[in-house]
């Protein structure tokens, strides 16, 4: 019933082929790994390890979406942004919600009943750290058991079916101004977190616990000497585009021991080849946001890091923004799919960057195959060179310490942030949910102290031309750079992009409408008004047979921090408030789950 | 398309006559009688001056309400108890939140859209004397106003069509205890609200003020001299059940100066006959919950009130608990209806009371014509005497200092508390949600101190027989006693119920399920999981046409106090957890104002 299409089919194999290598690290999640080639389940934050969102599924389709509605629903107790997803695994959903973090197992077979919740007891100083809401991004199943990062840097493991606390792992600390937003990556024997905090001087790492005793197995900084990035320069793979030269080439990359404080948080989306045994994740803005007074590339701070998820080692590393001046974080989702370029087809990782550009990279060396523009107002570069991967900068854009630099598009909130894009096997277009929106960037100097803020830069966001176009869902084609169709919204598209093989990609709004989209056309086919704006990420699966669609709706995070709980007295969140002045009049604070199904 | 059944249609003709009839005070709001007579709009929180919540649509009807389905959906941002409904007037929906008090104007022509939303500056003293959830119950409309009472005792008089502050006015200060929960009534010139508090020894009240410039035209209260009370005996009524004897015969039925800290609090429903030109509204608990302290019948604590609202005069008083030890406050909703009794049609006014009996009466004179159980349960009086109005009370459950008295039926809680009955005008029954939840009750010593609790009881509830039926929504002939058919919960029916032409009756369930009841069968033919529990009161409506039924999902509430931000970590709400101990496993908190119609 549920065909799969041809690239998926060769995904398919890879993976079976995959499952036969013997692999350093045990293999503990063979099954996950067969659960998620399961459409009617969704077991991992990003469907599976490709971060593909597609599902097979195709019960719901062009042709009946418009009698989609609402089947069940579920206040999630949190009035603040929901980025994540629902988990499926069985018979049961597993929801996270922003802060104060609470986690639950819903039964499927009796909607909407709570078998367990779980809320942990947190550091209440890591609210005030959160530079961009509170928001969490989901939870991972692995074992029998749901994963969940708490804010104040908690990593817990609990029984999938009783909600009973098997560990937990402290892998941050709200007093250095560290959190976690980010849904954790299982892999084979492993759990493995990325930390947030760059607007205070973290310095970015990502961490892998035992998946059975929670024991820290490593630990990798983004920056820093080769030891601590666990990076081998000798062992650097053919055919990559940037290679490190020489020993600790991160450290020259900055003045002194700036790296210390050098960001480079890994606060987004992780994504797996078990063939290649690669884990993806890309890394954020280095601090401050005051480029003056970081000279250098600030290496590897806004860069994509392909990891042994067994022993924490990078193969390669590919930096988007070299010396960043805009805060383009790179922590955007990796998303794995063959490509064909010039007529061959290539295993490969496209990645929209909060920078504008789509880079397309082959994911087993980092080389780069393509660089394009998804959004065609990005004037901060004209564009990549291919040989050097470096962005051709536009120096008018370049921002530096006491100068106002105007209209530089993107904003910092980028060309997209962390709302991950979506593929759709069957056209090779990616759908990505976009910001279309610029800003004034004034740099100023400041001072580190530890667990305050230390940004160094006042940004004025506005939508482009300041229009009435804040986002667009756009269908792209990363090797070409072409746009196929977009649809214009009031504001930024901050929710993530589900495909499925019933021709429809879904997505949100921050004003709270779920859309399906004709993937051929751009069409709205069905949308529905969702109780808060969107900036969660649709998932799919079925139960007794039949299919649902579910979303988180919530709205909050970077994009819509300025909606507070006292309406219309709105806070200036690093200057987003500009882009979604008037959000308020469209949609309200409140986390809930929405599920939906034919009539 | 919308015939008025007979009964209705009695009602209009005797609302017609008193459009011509002289009265005292000016008719600024004829016009708000005229709309509120049109069911395609819902313009007073009980629907009309009646109290019936009862709708003249028929388009859902018990053949096609199995194709209802959610149309839209608003969050609140608000996360505690709703028990209140929207307003619909013209193309317009007003909804006003729990704490912090959002209210909101939306647009039905572009459903979802935000025209103004307006969130008071409060005391923040305000919730932590709120005894039993800092819940909302509506606004009112009144002259192109919209009347709006925030929780620290702030009446707002916000414009329709802007939301800007006409006038408000403070009718209670949180500082000694008041507060407002409960929904506005406009009287022809004057906007009248009562306060909240009795668990602080407030003095109660109600308050009348000009609706053009929010002065306080006149404030009557519950206990005290006549003339505090507003009280001429003098003037008594011929016919009525209860008349007082003397003067200041209130103050005589206290110990000393108590009737200063005497409660009879006036949170509850406000009805109005314009014929009579009477308003009917009920009082609250007397201070403390300890009855061995206050010697007594504790007039008029425990009361229907009739008061002309021109001067606030009350024409007739009935006590249906004197010298309460159980809190079973008087503030539930009083009904105006015509009813046969003895084959002989009276204007009748029928009042489901906390302490499990169904009072009817003549709304001229107070004159008592019935008072039945309306659950067989109830244990506290064997009966009402007919002449005297007086329970008969079981001395097995009178409750007293120092002992614990066990296994009272109804609990502190009522057979029913605030949650609004509706009438079937076909039938002429009620459709009454029910509490079916018992209690032991030990009395203590308690000292005034102005802004502190004084209580006085501690109170162990749990469903009756500790079994697990929680609550019960019944059709009831309040002149008989008969209960035709009974739905049982799990939880207490914390919700109002509308009835309609249609065929139907609507209520939700604390676990969230809003239902659509077959009028004649009991049978439920339809139910929608919401995301929240609902304490709040189904309205129904039309635009471009098109009937809806819009309800506020959104628990809390002294039935669900003990649902805490941080879930599974209840509090106790004057022991309210007992009764709702599992409530958490279906469902959180999360206001949420959810908008029905057929597909």
């Amino acid at each position: 019933m549920h065909k799969t299409p041809v690239r998926s089919w060769k995904w398919s194999i890879a993976l079976g082929i995959a499952l036969t290598i013997p692999a350093v690290g045990a293999m503990a999640n063979d099954s996950l790994m067969q659960m998620a080639q399961n459409p009617n389940q969704w077991v991992m934050p990003t469907g599976n390890y490709t971060g593909q969102r597609h599902s097979t599924l195709d019960q719901i389709n062009t042709g009946n979406v418009k009698n989609l509605h609402v089947a069940w629903t579920m206040s999630t107790g949190s009035l603040r942004g929901h980025e994540g997803q629902p988990l499926v695994v069985g018979n049961m959903m597993y929801v996270e919600s922003s802060y104060p973090n609470h986690v639950y197992a819903i039964s499927l077979d009796d909607p909407g009943r709570i078998v367990w919740s779980f809320t942990p007891d947190q550091d209440k100083f890591a609210p005030s750290v959160a530079c961009c809401d509170v928001v969490n991004r989901g939870v991972a199943y692995g074992d029998g058991m749901i994963f969940a990062n708490a804010l104040d840097g908690n990593l817990y493991a609990l029984d999938a079916k009783t909600g009973k606390v098997v560990w937990h792992a402290k892998n941050a600390d709200p007093q250095l101004g560290q959190t976690q937003t980010m849904a954790p990556i299982v892999i084979k024997d492993k759990v493995i977190t990325g930390v947030s905090g760059a607007e205070y001087g973290v310095h970015g790492y990502i961490t892998a616990n035992d998946i059975k005793s929670g024991k820290q197995i490593w630990r990798a900084y983004s920056t820093g000497p080769d030891e601590q990035i666990k990076f081998d320069p000798r062992k650097t793979i053919d055919g990559a585009t940037q290679k490190p030269v020489g020993k600790d080439s991160s450290v020259k990359s900055w003045k002194g021991d700036q790296w210390k404080l050098g960001g480079g948080t890994t606060w987004g989306w992780y994504t797996y080849d078990p063939k290649l045994n690669l884990l993806y994740y890309g890394t954020g803005n280095p601090g401050t946001w005051n480029p003056t007074q970081r000279p250098g590339d600030n290496k590897y701070s806004m860069s994509v890091m392909a990891r042994n998820p067994d022993t924490g080692e990078a193969v390669w590393v590919f930096q988007m923004t070299p010396h960043d001046g805009w805060d383009y974080d790179g922590v955007n989702e990796s998303i794995l799919t063959d490509t064909t370029i010039h007529g061959k087809t290539v295993p490969t990782l496209t990645h929209f960057d909060r920078n504008g550009f789509a880079y397309v990279w082959n994911r087993r060396n980092g080389k780069l195959l393509a660089a394009h523009k998804f959004d065609p107002i990005v004037n901060w570069a004209s564009h990549i060179d291919l040989k050097t991967g470096r962005p051709v900068v536009n120096p008018a854009k370049m921002t530096k310490e006491g100068v106002n630099v105007k209209d530089i598009c993107p904003s910092s909130q980028g060309s997209k942030d962390q709302q991950p894009a979506a593929y759709d096997p069957v056209s090779g277009l990616f759908l990505v949910p976009t910001n279309h929106v610029c800003m004034d960037y004034q740099a100023f100097n400041v001072k580190y102290k530890a667990g305050f803020p230390y940004v160094g830069a006042l940004v004025n966001m506005y939508p482009y031309n300041h229009g009435d176009v804040g986002g667009r869902f756009i269908a792209f084609d990363a090797a070409t750079g072409q746009t196929k169709w977009a649809i214009n919204d009031r504001f930024q598209d901050w929710g993530g992009a589900l495909t499925t093989k019933g021709g429809l990609a879904f997505y949100g709004t921050l004003t709270g409408y779920l859309r399906a989209v004709d993937l051929k056309t751009g069409k709205v086919l069905w949308q529905f008004k969702c109780p808060s704006g969107i900036i969660g990420n649709p998932i799919t699966y079925t139960h007794d047979g039949k299919q649902y669609v579910a979303v988180l709706s919530g709205v909050g995070g970077w994009a819509a921090i300025g909606l507070s709980n006292d309406l219309h007295k709105a806070t200036e969140g690093l200057g987003a408030v500009g882009a979604t002045a008037s959000l308020g009049d469209y949609t309200n604070l409140g986390g809930t789950l929405m599920v939906f199904a034919l009539n």
